[in-house]
């Protein structure tokens, strides 16, 4: 297992046939990038937030010195990741006569990745779009997999389309300015990874928490990489989420519910999918499909990452059952979830027990 | 030539790969459409207006009797054609719970299909949808083509997708309650078709002016069904309008304009095609392209069918320029209008000379 002076790598392709796309990444990317030859027409749109936009945007606008660059700088937070910011994009790009060959960039994480992405999905019908994620949840999770768009005050991530970026730049060294909380809730969808399809890499995670904490370069890349291969594998196999790819979803129906009851402004997203995952494999437990020894296995990696594993102190499984109904993994009134087979096997179930379930959400509001 | 008693026909289907569809055309086809057969889940949405509803909603409510259908009735008007009217379809199928095995149904005319088509589009990354479009200006143009979006304050349907429903039910009855003026506004798109690609279908037009404005059932499901084979022909050759589509814009980037202009509140879409397209001949008769005589046919045809041919008279050359400086069929900077070379034969230009274009547009504006 790799731990130092890592090779210069190639570009991770992702298979999509005619919407395959690389992803570059490096602790130097940003300094280095050709981020001018995946743009094809004259015209860019960077799109960042008020955060990220002081720490990078000067760097990537440097990067396009042969294009006409555009700016629009949105509020930071989840809770603006709504149809009313959205505008804010499309007034832009209309402000300033953007056409059909414009290309849009988003700097930032995940929420500017994702109203990036519909926005260039929906703007005149489709426009080109390159993604330069900054914190690790977006590095290993909204890079790859194509999901756009924005939130309804009924549900998360309700409005949206599958749409590809032309290129994803990942510097690891923008993680260097991401306050610890963040990262941590990065390290949640990195040991997803591990529990739904990969055990050996898993078992690297638990090894290597010092270095990974203290962020090391060169481990960065080593997981950002992996998280992203085992994305990429499973997307290739199912773009448009029919079936497998479903199991990228562990955690989340919990997760979402969590998330939906505090309005997006307690939990980060990582933070719920960890509390989420140890809520389904509770549930695994109760099932009888997983072991006693891998469920402590399960919390410990989470709280090694300095990752809650417990809901809210004031959430109810009451609230849990109303808030999943809603979930987009709801098919014809039927909730299907990620459960665990063992640790690396995750799958996708609606044959589950309510009991179970109950049992599960009892046991994490503290109602057993 | 057809004139009377029209053999029942098979439905057209639009040959899209694993996006194909078929387009039920005919004088009952809500009386006795087996509309259920298209929709594979329980739920359903039908999203209708005000004018729409009182007329047909009962009508398609009946058909549906094996499923769990939910309605939403929004204002009538293309000033309603933006994001917080997409919104309030949102908020109905989240309230309702629908999920991602639901159907929409678009029961209207152009507005409501455009809009349908795009919540369709995005809501939870894509569900199914069905148009049912009760206007002639919907059924021979908006029914085929996969074209959805809304528009935004600077720019009509600058933000949309292309999306293909499940299928198209037309019932020619639903035209005996389209006021006139209405039913002239779809005429011009069917003229269109004759003008880009079908000389022998304009002959029929212009021979058959009578039973049409008479509105008699055989004559306009010839022209409805001519119009989208045409359409559909079109459409099959480049869904996503990277080349030969831009031909079926004849008369749009000017028309455009003109409901710019009047902010979507003056003249109907297709008087304001009707409009551009007089423009767009009279350009290509000053470029050498067009005859007097076919120009005078053209200008001739559209008065026939009771539509105007001139633009507002408050509107200058000045504003058309301004404004198509928006349109969607600019790219790096560059204007592409429809022009013809003759009758039956639109072809994309970017290659015309300003003058031409200004002296049309002078022409046009009274400014000569």
């Amino acid at each position: 297992m790799p731990t130092t002076n890592y090779p210069q790598i190639d570009p991770l392709i992702v298979d999509l046939g005619d919407r395959s796309y690389s992803i570059f990444i490096g602790s130097q990317q940003l300094a280095y990038s050709d981020l001018s030859v995946h743009i094809k027409g004259k015209q860019v749109l960077i799109v960042s937030n008020e955060t990220v936009a002081p720490l990078y945007l000067e760097t990537v606008t440097n990067l396009l010195h042969d294009k006409h660059v555009d700016v629009v700088v949105l509020p930071d937070g989840e809770q603006y990741k709504n149809l009313d910011t959205l505008n804010l994009i499309f007034t832009k790009l209309l402000e300033q006569k953007h056409d059909r060959g414009t290309t849009l960039i988003a700097l930032g994480g995940g929420v500017i990745g994702d109203m990036t992405g519909f926005a260039a999905a929906t703007y005149q019908r489709g426009v080109a779009f390159i993604q330069i994620p900054t914190t690790l949840l977006s590095q290993v999770d909204s890079s790859v997999g194509g999901k756009t768009g924005v939130n309804h005050v009924l549900g998360k991530n309700m409005l949206g389309a599958f749409y590809q970026p032309k290129a994803v730049i990942i510097d690891t060294q923008t993680l260097d300015s991401l306050p610890q909380r963040q990262f941590s809730a990065g390290m949640a969808e990195v040991i997803k990874y591990g529990l739904i399809s990969d055990y050996a890499f898993l078992q690297w995670l638990e090894q290597n928490n010092d270095s990974l904490l203290n962020r090391n370069p060169e481990a960065l890349r080593y997981a950002i990489e992996r998280s992203c291969i085992n994305k990429a594998k499973i997307v290739s196999a199912d773009e448009t989420e029919q079936g497998v790819r479903a199991i990228l979803n562990l955690g989340h129906t919990f997760g979402h519910a969590i998330e939906t009851f505090q309005q997006y402004q307690g939990s980060l997203h990582g933070e719920a999918v960890a509390i989420g995952t140890v809520i389904a494999a509770h549930m695994s437990h109760f099932a009888g499909w997983l072991s006693k020894s891998d469920l402590h296995r399960i919390q410990s990696i989470f709280r090694s990452f300095l990752l809650p594993v417990t809901p809210p102190v004031e959430m109810t499984s009451t609230d849990f059952l109303a808030l999943m109904g809603r979930d987009k993994k709801v098919m014809d009134g039927r909730l299907r979830l990620v459960l665990l087979k063992g640790l690396g096997q995750a799958f996708v179930s609606s044959e589950f027990s309510q009991e179970d379930l109950e049992l599960a959400l009892n046991n994490a509001c503290g109602e057993l």
